[in-house]
């Protein structure tokens, strides 16, 4: 008589940024290695770890590359261009076939010479600049704008005939002119109307914000005016297969990134937010972690972010990094108590960000599988280097659902 | 100056669904790692270990694929749908291009309401039943029926215009009406012409099978009469590349399962057929091991399947399992002393069926290469954990011959 197989939800916890090398402050351990992570590494103990590629072996990538592979979407035949998600993170309408960028609000002075390329990293009055350029219409195409954190915003531009292969109109750098938009494909029309589009968009951004209210008190207060919205990061939005349909789960989304909120919206997951999140090194991970259990109540698959590695890598701040990980680590104790322990747990990062290198780096992440029917393996502590001779090996970010969906028992068999 | 190479011959050894999880049972051991195996630790201990994941990390394969995989046919490219292995695994003459299905003899009512999917298990008769069915002529198409162990059948399909692109007739459920096949492609005509073959088919498998004295007989006695045909899991027979001109080997087949024998025929592979092989827990691996002793003197490669694993797993046996792993590891001792250790020997799984679980998972499987050419690690037992950090790391099927001719001595060089 066979066993009824039970079968499991799971949690997919993303730290951010996670990866990292050998820090001299940390007497030559990773902020993983230095952390106080009592779970983490009971959890090692008694299941199997390793190390995992979200992307490819050395190849650096980002949060929003490194979480479609994760969640079983090759990048290389999915990834649109970062414009897309930006837009959908912060709750923009994208349909199939929208062309979308990221924006930045920056100063220019009136030969379009940019002075400040985040315009004194602008924190206020921008919900009224967006408004200015929402709904803009330019030839046949209609231009959503709307504003996200900061000097960030994003451009979503809907029409008949648009082409994705634009060159950029950011120059990259202050003490240059805006650069003129063309088409990077002989004899493409489509693009080519693009870049006609988008040059008329930055002019017309100029017009319209440079003496907004917002602009002149900013002048008063000697600040630099946000007086122009550079797009850049171009992307079409993308054909994704709906996650709930392509792995057979009922899946929620609780994370911090805004492209990967973006994403999971795009995919189909429930998007739930969290009050306390910050994205930053004081989220109240407390909540988060109530939020996941609320969520594992009516949904077997949920995915979890939390951002502050990657921000304590960013900004090279060891100690940050450290102290966010014991975060997640009591978060993850705090999860396994209120669920007694009936979930299978992945803990892994989308990308490395070594505090030592204050970027993304193309090193694998460590990875840990937990739970009821997770396999065991000789390691005992969770880190880069006790990960790198565990059961699982080196896997690949494509390779993460297969295993936690064979683990959770919901995985349709391939053969007989 | 370099050496001048031996050769060596090749056992390509499958445990059939040897991989698994902790066992409680069992202390928290596998099956593999609870057995008593002298003889596969020392090679364990001599040569070099790891896991294999048949298929992908993670995916839950079938003896098909995962063997398809492990002889270095991507399955993904080449897998048919189980019909065609089944028909070949019972000696069915199939042809490039005709279609196969697996069947079961099922009970139905007068109105073709299935009562019994297995028609009682039936275990006597059904070489009348399937002759009833085999040869009959439906329009231009030709119906080869043949029986295989207890319910089971296959049915081949021979004539022009065939497609594979219909839906099922068994409802895969009791007190359910036959489903009519249809076309799953709006406009395929060959497929329509398929599904139309196979409503006409499974009507007249009722006509001709209810009053047969096999099934009054079974009224006699109280038993579900196998008065109709249920074809399922069509195929078309796929366009492999012959074994032993793709690997510059010749291979016999001694293997319990029988789509693996089909698979083994389909590849040209010699395949050999053993008295007191019973593809049970019973069976008797010293005749095997006998006739891989035999088959090794004019054979330079040798694939080998012991079902017993497999089928300890699905019954949730551990004991059954470890008991039929230690029989595995005595024959394994029974070849090396025959034929003196000059051979390589592979021993792995097709892919994992826990015990608890009681069907197949993703989980890779150990694997173990052991021969006078193969390298060295630092494992000396064999099993799951200790595979895990093994030389081998983590490979894949489409890995695994490959790494045998080269240990062999007969792989081409690919460049200069």
């Amino acid at each position: 008589m066979a066993a009824h197989p039970d079968t499991y939800p799971a949690l997919l916890l993303i730290g951010d940024g996670l990866g990292d090398r050998a820090v001299p402050e940390l007497g030559g351990k990773t902020p993983t290695e230095a952390a106080n992570t009592p779970t983490l590494d009971r959890l090692a103990a008694e299941c199997e770890s390793g190390l995992m590629d979200p992307i490819g072996a050395g190849i650096r990538g980002g949060s929003d590359t490194g979480h479609l592979a994760i969640l079983g979407y090759d990048p290389y035949k999915y990834y649109p261009g970062r414009g897309p998600f930006e837009a959908l993170g912060i709750g923009m309408d994208v349909q199939r076939g929208d062309l979308a960028f990221r924006c930045n609000f920056s100063t220019v002075d009136e030969n379009l010479t940019v002075l400040d390329r985040r315009a004194g990293r602008i924190n206020e009055g921008t919900t009224e600049l967006a408004a200015a350029l929402n709904g803009l219409q330019i030839e046949d195409v209609t231009c959503f704008f709307k504003e996200s954190i900061a000097h960030r915003a994003a451009l979503v531009m809907r029409g008949p005939g648009l082409g994705q292969h634009v060159s950029d109109v950011d120059p990259h750098g202050e003490g240059v002119q805006v650069w003129e938009a063309h088409s990077t494909v002989e004899g493409d029309e489509a693009s080519a109307k693009t870049a006609r589009i988008l040059n008329q968009f930055v002019r017309k951004s100029y017009e319209l914000l440079n003496d907004l209210p917002v602009n002149q008190a900013r002048r008063e207060q000697g600040l630099p005016p946000a007086n122009i919205a550079l797009p850049r990061g171009i992307g079409v939005s993308p054909d994704l297969p709906n996650f709930n349909a392509k792995w057979g789960v009922k899946s929620a989304c609780i994370v911090e990134v805004g492209l990967v909120k973006g994403l999971g919206n795009y995919l189909g997951m429930d998007v739930i937010d969290v009050e306390g999140s910050t994205a930053g090194l004081d989220t109240d991970t407390e909540a988060i972690g109530n939020a996941v259990i609320e969520a594992l109540k009516d949904h077997d698959f949920i995915l979890c972010n939390v951002k502050g590695p990657d921000i304590a890598g960013h900004d090279s701040n060891a100690q940050g990094k450290v102290q966010i990980i014991e975060k997640i680590d009591r978060m993850i104790q705090q999860i396994l108590d209120a669920t007694d322990g009936k979930l299978i747990l992945m803990f892994s990062g989308d990308h490395s960000t070594p505090v030592t290198y204050g970027d993304h780096t193309g090193e694998p992440c460590p990875i840990l599988f937990w739970g009821p029917t997770v396999r065991r393996d000789n390691v005992t502590t969770f880190g880069e280097t006790a990960a790198s001779s565990g059961g699982v090996g080196r896997i690949r970010g494509l390779d993460v659902v297969p295993i936690l969906t064979s683990y959770m028992g919901v995985q349709e068999k391939f053969g007989a």
